[in-house]
């Protein structure tokens, strides 16, 4: 029987998938005061987490930080449902520090749930999604499998691993979203038809085993930490979790590598089974054994999944190996001989846009109005997910109230870079974020989001007025502290040599400026502290950026300079809807990349995989002479 | 690709799926020692609740007491995760009392999951199961999607209404278990080429709408209990929740009903496009609008679906018309004018074993050691479920163990109602327990479902010593306290008097023994305490019993000579395998119908639709002559 369409309500915004992305989405736009409606599979799963459950981590926990200092809300939410909070790789420099909590998995969906109840503007609805109103190039709403035809001014879909999920487990294949959900077909089928090119992609997941099966005392505990940490900006140290639960590092070993060689020819990731391409980043543990033959082991991270279950996720154990093959890999590892396996590992397959198919605020080119984020865009992993979401929902938003763009360069914003690399680079493989695609790491520190973009937050109406003005003093007291620091001397004297004395350092001779004694790599904040008289109060966090500031600011303005050219290049305008059939000399391989990616300034055009410094020269001097052939 | 089995792990006994019924039948089998395991479709949905959040209510409530008389789950699970508990009925006598509580959903479903996972012998796995093995007769074990075979001595099936389940709302149906969650297809085809016969029916839950969006003045509240109750007989007074949440209780009007009358030719229900049988005592609102076509309103109940959610359930609401009409008629209900639909109201369709093939241990009769519970033998209803479970994992376990089955009679348990209703009379729409349906309401009591069970709860291993000792403990005190007052004598004096004139009764002229002084309709316990010299503190539960002991011991009496009758009955044993064809005078349908369920004693034989009492008679007779033909 065919479903009668009916009319239902009129939005400004409406958001599809309520996981990471969409949540995120859904909650920029209501609180940038659109009528937003967010309609979502299963309300049960509403930012569920099929995979680790933990948020954070390098690169990754700069994003939520970075959502945080816009506005968003998945720093608030693991804040508020962490079970273990860590900071990684504080013996390293401060580019590279990066926070990392365990969530319990029910709460971490309970508390995001509730929020999206709770938020004016926003109606939280469970539904399917199957097809988009679509008139004279651009989106006028979505369709629904019941019949509804809600209008609205933009749309935004975040459809993650659902779209023609399918899920392997060794011979095994079945269509189904993560987790034994229920698949989205026929969204991706009317994308197609909309003249969207999808490819699949593929990720997977470990088995979960039983906690009273691990025998503990052959694992080595990771505790938390003690020194209070928090994702958001606005969260008080005084709510730091204090009786946090431990993960459990072990290894696998040769044993374990020997059973996944003997079956490889069963490994869906080998035997041909799975089409969709893996992330390379998170690989699946066959696919470790296979790449790193010589590795003798593999660390593993047991992680509890919350506080009322016994569920344990065996971290970096990705498999999608048969069942059987499964237990007995894991049966091999230290302190999981007796482990019972919950839930088997899986792969699953899924539809993914190809990115270049968008502009820098997640629009797409073909269809206007309408914008994509999260896993459908080709990622991997929530704070991804979530990055993309709110800057998804506040384009959408700003669409709907007739104004420009917002976007996030390479220089302000992991975020940033992981969107020009989608649009510009493309994937073709689940992309996950990495400092090492970042060119300016020291400028895109975890400790500094919110002085790069709390400014912008607030502009969009995203931070209240009472959170700005904390930020602005917290500001103004780094940059009180800093002119201190540039103006009181340190004298010489018996405490300050012995000082010195204790970690190997010369005398002082001279006076010599507090900011220049806190340079010296063997002097911290709280060293200086007790040679300046009348030393203020200062809050940990304005320390922290002073300290930063101060011993870093060499190589920070060198990243600045760089970052300046980089803004001379994107001021360079590649002017829309370019010919570049009709320039001359440029390579036939960049020829084609320019006119599929439409790059949007010069910057933008020298990113793009093919396209060398010669064509990007030939290109400039075209756009300078004006005389511009437009196609269509 | 066929997916290669492999041999599994072996078990005692194994359970399919982890809803109300499957939860009691692995806990029950595990705590009697069996080596057990739970496999589930999604442990994200263990004891998840579809329908209204809520457990207990007549003969319902009385299942649970039941259930945790025989040292099940269910009870205690209410007990630690309600949000509103109430007795219901307190003005009516003690057969109707029942206890009712609005669970908090998600809770509900951890606390479960949780104790699942921390139960001795149990292994509570995500999985599949999409065979049995059958050999000679027997099961032996399940296969499920991934190839493992496992093996095991008892097998119980409870798969709810994930069997070959479809979701409608108006003229949309699709493939799906309850709440979007993928449907077991396979299971379904496999039980009926082993033989079983499977019919279609189906069930249906209300709309939810977002509590932010109620207009509560114009709505009644219904808050919590004051006085402290419990289902568990081992919960504690001092455990009882003070912040309870409310519910609130609004009305349908002629408005409603005129939309619900102007669509009715796109109701699926009216429509032919559900073939499924409905529920005759959990109507739909478009059913009850038709059936009862001169009530001018009908009641709605507002129910929180827990805590941390603005979800509300909209009690007495189910329906599956197309989505836009739901919203509609939503919107014409006090308080609801503005109401958000978060879910739609949907039916499912799925896949029913007809009951009459169990035995009274809910064991197949055609596959030996196989056992089926809950919503797949025909029942609706969270405490149906959780009732056939426990009484399907102890005969499993004793099963396992080479012991004699367990069942419950009429004159001892609704569970034992129920399920001789289920396989004496079949039934031919979904079965929900009533106190209509049991002919010895006075004894089956809520307040006295410890003193029934108990013990046989204890014999079987399912309570423990110390529980064991408090109960025969309390069982004293009753006795110490029935035997006092049947020896202790009210005087005649001034203050008796005065307190009888009170309540408008006649002097006292003799003294009187104080048990039939509280056998006046007047007299409570505590009235009657103050004219006891050296009153001991007595337990309220044990007064409780004494009240209702002493005050309707002539009914009771009544009571237990129907039930001595039915005993008399039910020993005179029919034999297995008897051929019906061969006894002379037995009307044709009786005979039918007799070969077809096969009864057990003569008691059961009487209460098969369609057999006589000539015919029971004649049967009597027959097996008392002794010559008794066989079959097969
Ligand atoms: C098996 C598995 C393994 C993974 N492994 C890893 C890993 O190792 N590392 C890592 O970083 N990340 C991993 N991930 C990825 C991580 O889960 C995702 O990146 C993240 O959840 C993406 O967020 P999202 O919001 O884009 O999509 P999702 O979280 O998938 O949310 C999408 C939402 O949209 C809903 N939806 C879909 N279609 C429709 C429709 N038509 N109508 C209405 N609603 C719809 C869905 O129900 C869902 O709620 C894994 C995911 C899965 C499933
Ligand atoms: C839409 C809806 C409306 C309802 N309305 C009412 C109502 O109004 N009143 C009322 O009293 N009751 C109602 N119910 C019924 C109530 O939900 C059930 O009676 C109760 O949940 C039954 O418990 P169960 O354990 O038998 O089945 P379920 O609770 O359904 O549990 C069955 C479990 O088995 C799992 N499973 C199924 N197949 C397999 C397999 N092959 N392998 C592994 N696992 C499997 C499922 O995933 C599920 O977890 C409704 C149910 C639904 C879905």
């Amino acid at each position: 029987m065919t479903v009668p369409e009916y009319t239902a309500d009129d939005y400004d915004v409406i958001v599809v998938g309520a996981g990471h992305a969409g949540s995120e989405a859904a909650l920029a736009a209501a609180r940038m005061g659109q009528k937003t409606m967010l309609i979502t599979l299963n309300l049960e799963m509403v930012a569920f987490m099929p995979c680790n459950p933990s948020v954070g981590g390098p690169a990754k926990g700069i994003v939520v930080r970075e959502v945080d200092a816009l506005g968003g809300q998945m720093g608030k939410n693991i804040d508020a449902t962490y079970i273990q909070m860590r900071m990684l790789n504080t013996g390293k420099g401060p580019a590279v520090r990066a926070l990392r909590a365990q969530a319990d998995k029910n709460a971490y969906h309970r508390v995001m749930k509730d929020t999206l109840e709770n938020t004016p503007n926003l109606t939280l609805r469970q539904g399917m999604a199957t097809d988009l109103i679509v008139e004279d190039g651009e989106c006028r709403g979505i369709v629904t499998n019941t019949g509804a035809r809600y209008r609205a001014k933009s749309v935004v879909l975040t459809a993650g691993t659902s779209s023609r999920g399918k899920i392997i487990i060794g011979e095994l294949m079945y269509s189904s979203g993560p987790n034994n959900s229920i698949p989205s077909i026929e969204l991706s089928e009317n994308l197609e038809k909309l003249g969207f090119k999808l490819c699949r992609f593929k990720t997977g997941t470990p088995p979960r085993v039983n906690g009273n099966t691990i025998d503990y005392d052959q694992t080595q505990e990771e505790p938390g930490d003690k020194t209070p940490n928090a994702f958001s900006f606005t969260t008080k140290d005084a709510d730091y979790v204090t009786d946090q639960m431990s993960c459990w590092m072990t290894y696998t070993n040769e044993e374990t590598h020997k059973i996944i060689r003997a079956n490889l020819k069963r490994a869906p990731m080998f035997s041909g089974v799975i089409k969709g391409v893996g992330p390379r980043y998170c690989p699946s543990i066959e696919d470790k054994v296979v790449r790193f033959a010589d590795k003798p082991r593999h660390q593993i991270f047991l992680e509890p999944e919350g506080r009322d279950t016994s569920e344990y996720y065996v971290g970096d154990f990705s498999t999608s190996m048969p069942e059987e093959i499964q237990q007995k890999m894991l049966h091999t590892v230290a302190g999981l001989q007796h482990a019972k396996m919950m839930r088997p590992g899986y792969a699953i397959e899924y539809d993914v846009i190809e990115p270049w198919q968008l502009t820098h605020t997640l629009e797409t080119k073909h269809v206007k109005n309408l914008f994509t984020a999260g896993q459908m865009n080709g990622t991997s992993g929530y704070e991804e997910a979530a990055g993309q979401g709110i800057i998804a929902g506040i384009n959408a938003a700003l669409r709907a109230q007739g104004k420009p763009g917002f976007t996030l360069g390479r220089d302000q914003a992991y975020i940033g870079v992981m969107i020009d690399d989608l649009v510009t680079k493309g994937t073709n493989e689940p992309y996950r974020l990495l400092t090492s695609r970042a060119e300016y790491r020291l400028v895109l520190r975890h400790d500094n989001a919110d002085l790069r973009l709390t400014e912008k937050g607030h502009a969009l109406g995203l931070i209240d007025d009472d959170r700005y003005a904390a930020f602005e003093a917290k500001k103004q007291a780094i940059q009180a502290e800093m002119d201190r620091l540039h103006s009181i001397r340190i004298k010489p004297g018996q405490a300050v040599d012995d000082f010195l004395a204790s970690k190997g350092g010369a005398p002082l001779k001279d006076g010599i400026l507090a900011s220049d004694f806190l340079k010296r790599p063997e002097v911290s904040y709280e060293d200086l502290a007790q040679f300046m008289p009348d030393h203020p109060d200062v809050d940990r966090r304005v320390i922290e950026q002073v300290t930063i500031q101060i011993k870093y600011a060499g190589y920070i303005a060198k990243e600045q300079q760089k970052i300046d050219r980089l803004h001379r290049l994107e001021a360079k305008k590649i002017p829309a809807h370019i010919d570049y059939n009709a320039i001359n000399g440029i390579a036939t391989e960049a020829r084609q990349k320019l006119t599929k990616i439409q790059p949007e300034t010069i910057a933008q055009a020298g990113r793009i995989s093919g396209v060398n410094p010669a064509d990007v020269a030939i290109l400039s001097v075209y756009i300078e002479q004006g005389k511009i052939a437009k196609v269509g």
